[in-house]
């Protein structure tokens, strides 16, 4: 049962902008390619094309510490902090080498969709759920 | 029945790039958002909600000559210049003032999509294909 | 002295992901576009080309309430909340007639730029801080 | 002396847009994101933070052939296809499995960054040309 997930990348030219560093907006980008990576280490997928249920975001917060540069390698370590019956909420440190980049956490629903494209919050299935635990410091050791 | 739009354009700063211009693949999207309040102005929607048509792109070619910089203010000149009975293809001109920025083209499919969301090309339903025509050089001065 | 800018916007297609609904990482881009666009009504561009000083950001957060869907016509309120020595603090409402879409809020900080890219922060040149004021309340009825 | 560079990618879900396939904008990108992977194999960065030289693009193409869904594993096959005194030009092919996803092309120019922002057409350095070589069939077999 997964509680974490560590991803390694690489800046790309079309995420920096004109000040020479990745746009802000990219760091979220990143977050959720990690999230999307620890699902499918639990054997799952976020969006598989036949799903009933969706997971969109219900918040999000970002601290800036130190810029990223084309084509710096950097790692996204990614956590699930808290499960709700119906949320799951995600903490997550960018590092470049011993460099604190920055640190971020998000929260995301469980929701049914309708054929009308109505969505519902509903409770997390069982069968997710039950593939991920919550981290904690001890996690990373086992 | 429009046969062009002109679409005028503030460069944003999340567009640019560590070269500090535009990334050449934002001009597609420009190329797209004159498209759309094209068939807007035709009194259409080129996605609405309960559509069971969609419209895939088949080409695209860019020719750029001179850069887009942060809050650049510039033209996108769309026009439909080939309808067939399947897809529809369009040409821009890129202008800033009188310098020629950039101009391209693109031709984009009609297809029905399926519950599976399988897609197959069909032919451009009369009730769209007759809201547009081809411009022609007479076009812009009616 | 403005404190506020209030953005129209309609949403374009490649602001939307698979889901149908724009993605969360946008809602960042939006409230930017707004910042810009208040800088503009001070007379001021935040990233001239010849520009000495940059505006890194240090935090957003956003909480997301309802989904934007594809060519929805909204509207980005935003607000100086907070004016330091060194960051500005920006909150923003995001609205589609009376639903009240997402809120967020984000903190730049002002950095001289070294000719080695090296950045360094800086207390805010009067000459900027004295166009901005703090909104409040009053501020809208003014 | 690179002639090509096999990049293999995963679909991430910011790419995908409503009807549910990546945007047609995010291809040039994978093609980019192919040509900074050959420069690197090369021993080289198109854009090192104290360049003086730059690469703007000059023209790009694409078709479009089959659709790329959230999670789709594909490979982007980039071979330097023409080098002349000024410019290259690349040709690509995306590929899933045995599934032709798409073909691009784009020319790039060598340009001189001015101090005072201006660009200006050069002949390609020695050292950077030589370290290339225009793709022929034999060499995939090499």
């Amino acid at each position: 049962m997964p509680s974490e997930y560590r991803l390694k990348r690489r800046v790309q030219f079309y995420e920096t902008d004109a000040a020479g560093i990745v746009h802000f907006s990219w760091y979220l980008r990143y977050l959720e390619e990690a999230e999307h990576a620890l699902w499918r280490k639990a054997g799952l997928s976020i969006a598989s094309p036949d799903a009933t249920i969706g997971w969109p975001r219900v918040s999000v917060t970002f601290e800036y510490k130190h810029p990223l540069c084309f084509e710096d390698e950097f790692e996204v370590h990614l956590r699930v902090v808290e499960l709700t019956n119906k949320t799951i909420r995600y903490s997550c440190d960018l590092v470049m080498g011993k460099i604190s980049v920055a640190t971020g956490s998000m929260t995301t629903a469980c929701v049914q969709k309708g054929p009308d494209k109505s969505i519902k919050a509903i409770q997390i299935p069982k069968d997710i759920s039950n593939l991920f635990q919550v981290w904690t410091s001890a996690s990373t050791t086992q």
